[in-house]
């Protein structure tokens, strides 16, 4: 699978300056590339205790995304999936250390413990006071007696962060870290592996598949399991957590593990919420790709039971804008859906001429609907004419519903009643039409005007100009002559309808993807519709 | 491709649903499920003016996860990929439309422009102020009259989201928006299509190709492009950026387009700072994922020359967590590396005792070479003889260098000769010891206790405890006797590396992947080096 990497070797620092350009925190690097690799806070006066972790790069935006104010002090990062060295450990150490100390906050793997280990060491003999606290959240493995740590980081993160930045000191710090990592509890599952850059990739789980309590490195999980969707999966991981988190409100933070898109985490989140243990989950973090494995495609989620000064500690603002804040979980309110969705029809009136009139423009629809067909044949599916037919026979049977005595209701209702009756754009662009007119007339234009603020309205939405070869090219130059009569607006129509035919190019509408040469020496079937209706109109008043 | 969702009927409602429940902002939904699909802020009191946007699912966050204060006021949400009903968007502008009016935002697809436009004809009859602004930012395809919305649709969202949180009047926010929608150019690159749930995954294309150009909805790119890696993706996106920008400070919003890793988003950020226009960037939006394609591996770069003004709107906090915030882009701060990083070595002092008796130890070390070896390749890769051999001959030929007089700071030396020149977690781990053991010794501990503060600090990082098949087996009943002699301490040493024989399983180190029948009947080699020191320490003393 390709990437939007570079060579891999430069994979981290490139990140690291990605993420050091744009991250809206004041951040530096340490001067020690390519080796040292450590971002820390370029505010920091290292008047409190200072919080560090790191590790394997490949799990952004852990860890050097959660550097700023608020939540960690620096994050030393290695390679992809692997250990940073314990010098560049101990640079980070150094470079962040005050009087106040220093808290190493270590994922459980035994690269990370040993290179963190030694630089706490050695930050030792130069009298700095140095806490570590190894995470080991993950229950994927319960016999294994050193469990990984995985996602469960961000608690730690987190409230730790919180606590140093309220000036508390590093035992407490530390302690509550410890607190934390104690009752925090992991698990992840994938539906597919990721991709290690440089590596090919493994083709591990077969189709139907999902692995259930796999890590951040790419590492096997603990057991294949059958995949038939969101619910699924997430009752099997709830499964899991539910036999450890006791009967207390947790927190659940739910992570990306960097390949899901966001719809399907959305889809996870509901399913944790309506899980067996969903009534317990109080809070959450995420849905958000906080320590990802890559570009896996899976999610894991983690819970813990947080206290009240633990949830204020989850809910204070921080610097990072990787961490997505900590939102209560409440039923979801549903709003009444709002008056006015069932149109209430004006009441229905007669006028006699104007039945006729109507009845008139519906009939010569009516006439022109196999003629409109074959036009449309050139360039189209070959139903305008039973579209508009079908529109004006709908609309001779509404007849008796009419408003016909108040010609800006009628308008209106008309546009309503295309809209309920004719399929496709072209009857919501003349609903528009229709029901733009009739804002027209409310509002005191002559019928003229109003007919023109329909047409305006209609390209406006609809998009299209005179020249696009669509029913416009006939009806605007027909509007434009309406006020010197009938006759003269039927002849601008006509004209304008032929012009249609010489158009090499729709720019709108389905013939916008026909070829040029199919069109020509054809009319545009919108505009000759329109064309023959003011003809009739025409002949019909003189 | 397997997607965690369960029937692609529910997808919407369900994303919805997850989406209500964790946002941590006041939202609810309309009670038109399944066919209105409607989330407005739950805070909202009609007094200033609403934004409404929506359209066609499966480019989460948009538009539901942008509802909340300081951006939209409701979003209508479509099947995937498609627009929403009528009714639906109607539904919504009645729902929040109030005296300030509403302003209706809107990708310019045509099934979009059109519900929309005729729901506001519908909400107008109403007597309802609703403008409409159609996003056209896509410069992918730069004959089409009709460009589409895609990622700079969320520049419009943010900048008349602040103007009508900050009670501007529909107008002004009305003519923001369509200042911000001409002035937003975008374009977008994947390597791979996306996967629309229920539908086939399109095998559009080739290995080491790219799209250039593509939408947000599955079609085809304009260009099919060679793809090299990060940089040159990047120069193309920036080559049809750089012609349309000219020569003002941008504002560049850097969109995920559902399944591109944190990673690759930050090296493709790099990239883009770095690139022909990066001169240019004065802020970023992001990277995030804001306007995906599901889960599509692809970015998009949109650019807009934000004004003071409409940078102030970008900065301002605001509700939706999926809102990533504005960041200047200044030079990477470089911090220089912290001093004491090269371990300053202490004063090198003879005292001949200590020398002889260094000495002596390492010649046991460099005498059980091959004994160790032959152990350690029943378990593991036979080389424990040589790295202990090694380490005592780099010890001996160290010995001038050394501070043999100080016995305090001998102990820090050691154990960092041996983090230099010993390899593999056990050459760490004894560094951590001799380490401790040095940090003990210096705040008064007696030797015995240093000792056990190093042993203690060992297995504090190691995490191997007695009865862990590690030299510690050896080492811990050892320093426990001790107190009672040498003579004691090697007996006690001898009986903890020969019950390491019958431990069926080792729990830490390279050793727990080791089938338990390898193992039984051999002495673990760490601990039968600890017994052969002290029991020829016993013989030296005696």
């Amino acid at each position: 699978m390709a990437q939007f990497i570079n060579k891999k070797e430069d994979v981290v620092i490139e990140a690291l300056e990605g993420l050091l350009a744009t991250s809206g925190v004041p951040l530096a690097r340490l001067d020690g590339y390519p080796h040292i690799r450590v971002v820390v806070r370029a505010d920091w006066d290292k008047s409190k205790v200072a919080l560090v972790s790191g590790g394997g790069s490949g799990h952004e935006p852990a860890h050097a995304g959660f550097v700023g104010p608020g939540m960690l002090t620096a994050a030393i990062c290695g390679d992809v999936f692997a250990s940073p060295s314990v010098d560049a450990v101990l640079a980070g150490i150094l470079a962040v250390t005050g009087p106040a100390g220093c808290l190493l906050i270590v994922k459980n793997y035994t690269g990370d413990r040993l290179n963190f280990g030694l630089a706490a060491e050695r930050a030792r003999a130069f009298g700095l006071n140095v806490e570590m606290v190894i995470v080991d959240d993950d229950i994927a493995l319960p016999d294994l007696p050193q469990a990984r740590g995985v996602a469960g980081t961000l608690f730690v993160h987190k409230i730790a962060g919180a606590l140093a930045d309220q000036g508390k000191d590093l035992d407490t710090v530390a302690q509550a870290a410890r607190r934390v990592i104690a009752g925090t509890k992991s698990i992840g599952m994938s539906l597919d592996t990721c991709t290690v850059p440089g590596s090919p990739k493994e083709d591990r789980i077969p189709k139907g598949m999902a692995e259930l309590g796999l890590g951040i490195h790419g590492e096997a999980g603990v057991e294949q399991v059958d995949f038939s969707g969101a619910q699924s999966a997430m009752s099997a991981v709830v499964q899991k957590l539910g036999a450890v988190i006791g009967d207390r409100k947790v927190v659940a933070l739910i992570n990306n593990l960097g390949g899901t898109s966001v719809l399907e985490m959305s889809v996870l989140s509901h399913e944790l919420i309506r899980s067996a243990i969903g009534s317990h989950v109080g809070h959450v973090v995420g849905p958000a790709a906080m320590m990802t494995s890559l570009d896996m495609r899976g999610f894991s989620v983690s819970l813990y039971a947080a206290d009240a000064e633990e949830l204020a500690c989850l809910a204070m603002p921080v610097g990072p804008a990787a961490w997505p804040g900590l939102a209560k979980v409440g039923p979801v309110a549903v709003a009444a859906l709002p008056d006015g969705l069932t149109p209430i029809m004006p009441l229905a009136s007669n006028h006699q001429p104007t039945r006729d009139f109507l009845a008139d423009c519906c009939r010569v629809m009516i006439a022109a609907e196999q003629d409109l067909n074959a036009l449309d044949a050139r360039s189209g599916d070959g139903d305008t004419g039973s579209t508009l037919a079908g529109a004006a026979r709908a609309l001779v049977s509404a007849m008796d519903r009419l408003p016909l005595s108040d010609h800006t209701q009628l308008l209106r209702a008309i546009g309503l009643e295309l809209s309920q009756t004719m399929g496709g754009s072209s009857g919501v662009l003349l609903a528009i039409f229709f029901a733009a007119a009739g804002d027209g007339a409310s509002s005191g234009m002559s019928m003229r005007e109003a007919l023109k603020a329909g047409l305006a309205r209609m390209q406006e939405i609809g998009g299209a100009s005179v020249g696009d070869r669509t029913m416009i090219d006939a009806l605007a130059p027909a509007l434009d002559q309406l006020g010197a009569g009938l006759p003269a607006a039927a002849e601008a129509a006509r004209a304008g309808a032929d012009r249609t035919a010489k158009m090499a190019r729709a720019k709108a509408g389905r013939a916008a993807y026909v070829n040029a040469r199919q069109l020509e020496g054809n009319n545009d079937p919108g505009a000759e519709a329109v064309a023959r209706l003011f003809e009739f109109l025409a002949r019909r008043a003189g």
